[in-house]
């Protein structure tokens, strides 16, 4: 398979996707292949600092970076020789099998949205997140952050997505789905999410299983999908995020794969559901351990080809 | 001081309740009194059981209870002899000083806004909850539950209420306010948001610090005042409750002054910011421990006399 990286993205980049992509190539196959997007110079200017052979990779050159803080849908027009507009482009045109991204994350969806396109029937789509808990299991949060401000249909929709996801990537037979809420009764949230509760309740899409509150994350018999809107779910992830520098603070030398699963360098990337191609985006503060793990996610992610199976089931 | 306590809120109500009045009684002094509102036969079954001399308490008649289900304004206005609409004639004829509940959310605001009223000037009363960090200070987010669905100038005034709380509360003297949202930049977050944040950066009442990201909770220098809606509060505290049960579950002999801060039994409840009374709203879950908490934070929050405190600065 053939995976693009965007070297540009990332409050580190270039160098620390660059170190990313480095260590990542000794789980590649003699099939496999790492494009490098972004501009060349820089790329061979790191890679020769490390010591490494450029021919372990592809380079395409990019002469434009979308920066963290430009306007999505106005930086993608305005670099068409971005690093991510540029990935996009190989995307499309099938030169690229997956594509991974750890930069503007509102840029990486304007641009799946232009080029390789939404699946027809798909509203919006999503960052799905993995949660763990406490029995081993997983469970799938989404949106995770591609749009803050969702509605009623749109979060409706996240319960359907989430259940194709579950069932063909966790391999979950009938997957419950549940509703990120400030209580568990029905009457609980915003008029959004009541609404949501209303539509998702006789739902035949979905095995709907009420609401779930965040005290009960991490645990066990969580539902496998658990749905919100993008602002929600960046902040749980976040404070997920914050939960594993405590542990790390206070139990400096513990080692415990729960306690492992809840760094986002762990896990390095999630991916976007419900477009047409497969796309992995990354946390803006990525270092080299979280690129590599994103890159892996990519290649999980093009392995079970995410996008056919979603695009199948809608 | 006179401290009303709603006997029949929460969800391990009246038993758990009864026992956690009875475990503050030795924090109480001689000027200090608990006032028990709720079922009295129910209260004296109970007194009875733990050998306890009821006139230890003073106990006032409810013939109602709004549940946790009870669709707010609905109940409120429906149940007269609920022990929340009798704790807050109490409370709104200074018959006590301070009144705590774990019941219906919901309920406990619009009693507030029924009775004792929202002090002119303030747009939405507030939930205040601690957040700690590693350095040993603290942080007041708000809202933590009251209003799920904020509009933009009440996200705004909640940096006024956080500046006021933070310097009579805290003591704090030029307390920073920041912008719970899903990125650094400006640019981040729903439409209300970003019209938060161009609202806030030039606002004369507060020193307002931009936006702060749900992976910066809990470390060092975060900012005094954490400012979000009630759906996003509500999440971020529920969760600190999941990480608490981690951390108990991970490392079960754990004794660790910061670890133990993060648990709810602990605080025991947060403060109503933006009433003309003192009232404190515990967790739904609340027993024993967090009941007894509560009524302590309660007393604390009479102490410092908060509502007038915010009366005067608004």
């Amino acid at each position: 398979m053939r995976i693009g990286l965007d070297v540009m993205g990332g409050d580190f980049a270039p160098e620390a996707i660059i170190e990313g992509a480095v260590d990542v190539l000794p789980f590649f196959t003699e099939d496999d292949r790492l494009i490098l997007i972004g501009d060349q110079a820089a790329i061979n200017k790191k890679l020769a600092e490390m010591g490494t052979d450029p021919s372990h990779f592809e380079i395409v050159h990019a002469s434009q970076v979308i920066e963290m803080g430009d306007t999505p849908s106005k930086a993608f027009a305005q670099k068409p020789d971005s690093s991510i507009a540029v990935g996009y482009k190989l995307l499309a045109n099938k030169e690229i099998d997956g594509f991974c991204s750890a930069g503007n994350t509102g840029a990486m969806l304007v641009g799946a949205s232009y080029t390789v396109n939404v699946i027809p029937g798909v509203l919006r789509p999503a960052l799905a997140a993995m949660i763990p808990a406490l029995d081993g299991k997983k469970s799938i949060l989404l949106d995770a952050g591609l749009n803050p401000d969702c509605k009623v249909d749109v979060l409706v929709q996240y319960g359907v997505l989430g259940t194709i996801f579950a069932k063909n990537v966790l391999g979950v037979d009938n997957p419950t789905v549940k509703l990120l809420n400030i209580g568990s009764e029905e009457s609980k949230g915003t008029p959004t999410v009541k609404a949501a509760y209303e539509m998702m309740k006789d739902n035949p899409s979905m095995n709907f299983g009420g609401n779930i509150e965040a005290n009960e994350l991490f645990v066990e018999g969580m539902a496998e999908v658990i749905v919100c809107d993008g602002f929600v779910g960046n902040i749980v992830l976040k404070e997920t995020e914050a939960i594993y520098h405590l542990f790390k603070k206070k139990i400096a030398n513990m080692n415990d794969p729960f306690f492992e699963s809840l760094n986002f360098e762990t896990v390095g990337g999630t991916p976007v559901i419900g477009v047409n191609a497969n796309v992995v985006i990354g946390h803006g503060v990525s270092k080299r351990k979280a690129t590599m793990n994103m890159i892996r996610q990519t290649c999980d992610v093009v392995r079970v080809n995410l996008a056919q199976k979603i695009k199948e089931s809608i």
